[in-house]
């Protein structure tokens, strides 16, 4: 077997996404402190160009020193004190994960539950608040676990006319679709470097609005993670640069060199390279019969989920596409395990070239299992059928 | 200025430490899946130098996807549960720290505080245990703040004979000196990659014994952090390989990178270069007339707390060390604020080299600023007179 030294995967699954070698060298530069004035300006850049990549003007926008689910944490133990009431909106893995940090941190928790697949109408929402008021109601915009996309709009202006506070999961979606925190209104949301970033994992990128810092700054209790803390945290990343903890100075490199990436190539064009590349994989899906999991019209583009042809195994197909191909999808999570899989198309891995290669990889695992798929369409045909440029 | 694409400094504060450039080498590899097998053979990979670096057969031995303080939480979040008693010894910042995290998540905190820069005599211990039980008693063997060195030996027998469990902080003293910790029965420890492991920050080595594996399977109530909860973390270190949260996979290539390092030197080699190297360090500043924090005997040989001298001013003499020489050295912390420096001498920056670079910068920079020390006094005959081979 390859050793990871000279190991290179096609990451096409939920996540790690494929690293620029831009962002990879910017990793390996040498390490300097962080206290250090030039690591306090790499933090301004990446609070700036986090602040057009969330689409905000908040202050408080700055990168958690763990991964996405850390970012999670952090939005709610800091929004949350004990015997709160918080409203989370459950339709796959990562709403329940949600539910339960809320719980863990004492808070007063609701869900309100639909099936895996389906996106949240307004509705719901103004129903579930109706019957008992919410002082944060957590949303997950990109369901990574059923590739459902949420809208946030209407269910925003819902949140607001409630009293409450709108807490998004965007781990999945920043970077690689419109999440747009301050025309939203979004009051904290939190993402992961690893997905549409492309930057390796191990931060988490959130963003606190005025309203949000309002509750932190008039907590009664502390925070109950002196980690993410974020009243101390501000004090490092605000020009008082005052030592909370050793932050991953290397990672931050990384972080703003993806960054810049995302920036020079425009929000827009990255999300619309983004749609691009989910249509021609549809349309080949489509052609050899794969259904997607999620309801027509919500589906992400960086995040296809679809149910596995009968007749194929799950592991096995994946297992030959990873030995033979060296292409990562990801196998179903939750109640999706063995029904469903992931495969991503984020960032520096969303490209024409992947599709393609995944196409023609999957459809020689279909054949080598001998599954029965829909061979006579041709997915050139269908691709071309699809209409993309 | 130069930007940190090309910036290279001296880290001699108190950590992060010079990175090896093997080190940064592993940092750089093309990142794969969290869950791919290649990637699952370096978490075991890194679990077995670990075990050797903390010198235990500990299965639950990893890395915390966060820095030291995310080590120091994981550590007491999952022994604590809401009531239970904990006695932390404060002679420090990061003792104070410990009691701030034990109190944030309900435990019936109490401290023991003696002077900074003075070490716990095990009779402190026993008559804080013999007043009031403890759960858990946690203290800190390298102190970052004061430069001390806790013993723990008689402690740890102290404290297992009250039927408590030692929780030990060795964020600092990890691959520079020895941790014993099955010889000195230590229940839970926690480190930081970037200090004596000279690896980038953004990972806390953690280790739990069995006596404390048994406590956190005999919870009541759920740990407080979803996302340090070593139970669920436990089942993706362990065989079952179960998603937890996405590994920062880059980070574990430059731990165990770094962990081959210290294997490849060996542990008694390592301590005894940064015993030498201090013993230099402070033979130098001692022919200047610069003193120690620590109470004599309970220097760290990787973190030299030393008293700023009558009529240097702390922050000019620093910035001149960082922006004429390239050197980083540390302020003092708390109520060391502008009274004493932290000489770093970690892992891969223990050197002869950095030593005289240091010594001769630092007289560079006294003599400039007027500041009356003895001159004398030769730096080459005291480090002669020091007899270190």
């Amino acid at each position: 077997m390859n050793t990871p030294n000279t190991l290179k995967r096609v990451l096409m699954g939920p996540g790690p996404s494929d690293v620029d070698p831009r962002v990879l060298e910017a990793l390996s530069r040498p390490t300097i402190g962080h206290l250090d004035p030039a690591f306090l300006d790499v933090l301004n850049e990446i609070r700036e160009l986090l602040q057009y990549t969330f689409q905000t003007r908040n202050e408080m926008t700055f990168a958690v020193s763990g991964t996405g689910s850390a970012g999670m944490e952090t939005c709610v133990v800091n929004l949350i004190e004990p015997g709160d009431s918080m409203l989370v909106c459950v339709n796959g893995v990562f709403g329940k994960r949600m539910a339960d940090v809320a719980e863990r941190c004492g808070a007063d928790t609701s869900t309100i539950e639909i099936d895996w697949g389906k996106a949240f109408a307004p509705e719901q929402i103004a129903d579930a608040l109706e019957k008992k008021p919410a002082k944060v109601v957590g949303i997950v915009h990109a369901e990574t676990s059923t590739g459902v996309c949420q809208p946030l709009e209407e269910i925003s202006r819902i949140v607001h006319d409630n009293g409450a506070l709108l807490l998004v999961d965007a781990v999945t979606s920043l970077g690689g679709m419109n999440v747009d925190v301050d025309g939203w209104q979004i009051d904290a949301c939190y993402s992961g470097t690893q997905k549409c970033l492309s930057c390796p994992p191990g931060l988490a990128p959130v963003t606190f609005s005025d309203a949000a810092l309002g509750v932190i700054e008039n907590r009664k209790v502390k925070v109950q993670s002196w980690y993410l803390d974020v009243s101390m945290i501000r004090r490092y990343w605000s020009s008082e640069r005052l030592y909370h903890h050793t932050a991953p100075v290397n990672m931050n490199y990384a972080l703003l060199e993806a960054l810049k990436l995302v920036t020079e190539e425009g929000l827009e064009q990255r999300w619309a390279r983004h749609v691009t590349n989910h249509k021609i994989l549809k349309a080949g899906l489509s052609a050899i019969g794969i259904e997607y999991v999620p309801e027509p019209g919500y589906e992400l583009p960086m995040l296809n989920a679809v149910f596995i042809p009968a007749g194929a195994d799950d592991v096995t197909v994946r297992k030959q596409l990873l030995n033979e191909f060296n292409i990562e999808i990801g196998g179903g999570l939750g109640a999706f395990k063995g029904k469903a899989w992931r495969i991503g198309l984020m960032g520096t891995a969303s490209t024409l070239s992947n599709v393609m290669l995944f196409l023609s990889a999957l459809e020689k695992c279909l054949t080598d299992r001998r599954v029965k798929f829909e061979q006579g369409a041709s997915i050139a045909a269908a691709i071309e059928q699809a209409g993309v440029k």
